[in-house]
């Protein structure tokens, strides 16, 4: 079944211990899109400026992503700029420049409105919501947050937790959106605020995930061969969607098995630059590397 | 077959948010051993004050843990105290009197020295050394270490890893004693010094574990129940050295079982002061435990 994204489209520049890469395509909605292509048709919502590269729009329709809900707005594109240290952990940003994403009020074509899967990514809760009031009851809805939003604006973001079904968020921010120490008792809690569903993702240490009464947890996939953690986040969750979205509902079954997928997803971004190495990949070397961290993991 | 562990034997006082137990029986011996007792015969090496009470005597003796390798000195038992946060990570220390450790010098009974089983608790390298020393060829040594001895006393620690065939270390042990700051590198750094196989501690998210050109990876089986994590790390070691004493090798699959084991053993030290909760724990409530772990982790 067909899957809704809506998130930022960025041109990045990333210094890594590996090199440096000057204004590679990324945003939340683009990994998403590219991992979650591996499984189903996916259409987009963001906004980029006129100085968006057409080499990249021709990447995503190259990838079969449904781009009518990309918008060009007058004004440069969303761009960032960051350093990884030798652990690749937390990046330092040099550079934030919002530009057209400032300004996006995501408007959706009409043929969008009944997509049946939908992934709000890490924007502004007020637009996560207006994107929400434009869908015809979608039969699962997930959602992306971060720090900054539940320190500046919780009331919208508690809003959107109340209409989702799954959220999918860090340690950090669990312990920020719930006052506790505790991930767990942290993810339990967000079960009360409304998503039945909760998906943490523990970077390097890999995930967990709630749904009801059902737990499950994986470590990361290891590899050696990191270049560039960017987007790893953004790719989990895409291959995250796009197997439920392909499976066609959500069930304990399906979301274990999309966490894996997930972490599968999110194993191969993290070994090139920006969308590279996700671009590469074919479903035969996911299913190679599923068999591969199978024999490694369990027992 | 029947295990070795030196290490020290400890009056702890542990303050956690749960609250305060006033020297209770610690130490990496006697979680080791506790541990390691449900799976294998294990025969302790260490030193206590004449004020250690006898009742922590009785408790050892009650699991069949053969204490005649422990020496009773004139001075004061080992103490330490610690203080543990609302996450429960990383204590602070409030005190440690080393007491009638500062002078030990492991000197064996004469029947531990065909024990085929050896684990190397966190002590002076020099102790370390001392001890093996005095075996006749074991088919396994494993020993464990601290960041002190990395920074305070390389040449004898890179000695006694020389000497062993697993070392089982923490993450950032890993990056002290190689340098790398990928964990996964480092491990393999110290493959290259000569234990053939390397168990790394990850605390809250897991182990993982090489040997040979084998590897696995585990999560921490998830207990919302942490009352104490004092002691985890030596129990899971206990449960992993434990269950290869009790196969009789290490081989790839033993030792991806005995990380399985020494995770589900250090899930219960946790969940009580001391070892509390590892003295009440049936083989029935570990193979349970088990099952619930291999349903929430497998794939």
């Amino acid at each position: 079944m067909s899957l809704l994204v809506v998130g930022s489209v960025a041109l990045d520049t990333v210094i890594t211990p590996h090199g440096e890469l000057k204004e590679g395509v990324g945003g939340s909605a683009v990994y998403f899109s590219v991992a979650s292509s591996l499984f189903s048709p996916v259409h987009l919502v963001g906004v980029v400026g006129k100085d968006f590269p057409e080499e990249h729009i021709d990447k995503l329709e190259t990838r079969g992503i449904d781009i009518d809900g990309l918008y060009v707005a007058g004004g440069k594109t969303f761009r960032w700029h960051g350093r990884y240290g030798e652990d690749f952990t937390d990046p330092e940003t040099l550079l934030t420049e919002l530009n057209v994403f400032a300004d996006f009020s995501p408007d959706l074509p009409e043929k969008y409105r009944d997509i049946p899967f939908v992934f709000l990514g890490n924007i502004h809760p007020q637009l996560q919501l207006q994107v929400l009031d434009q869908m015809q009851s979608p039969s699962l809805i997930a959602a992306d947050t971060m720090n900054y939003w539940i320190e500046n604006d919780m009331d919208a973001l508690m809003e959107v937790i109340k209409q989702i079904d799954m959220l999918v968020i860090n340690e950090l921010e669990v312990r920020l959106l719930t006052g506790k120490r505790s991930i767990l008792a942290g993810a339990e809690k967000i079960q009360t605020m409304g998503p039945a569903t909760i998906v943490v993702k523990r970077g390097a240490y890999g995930a967990f995930a709630m749904t009801g009464d059902h737990f499950f947890v994986l470590p990361a996939y290891p590899t050696q061969n990191v270049i560039d953690p960017t987007g790893a986040g953004d790719s989990f969750a895409g291959g995250l969607m796009g197997y439920i979205a392909e499976k066609g509902k959500i069930s304990p079954e399906n979301l274990r098995m999309g966490i894996v997928y997930g972490t599968l997803i999110g194993s191969f971004c993290i070994e090139g630059f920006s969308i590279k190495k996700l671009e590469e990949i074919t479903p035969e070397q996911v299913n190679k590397r599923l068999d591969h961290f199978r024999s490694i993991t369990c027992f």
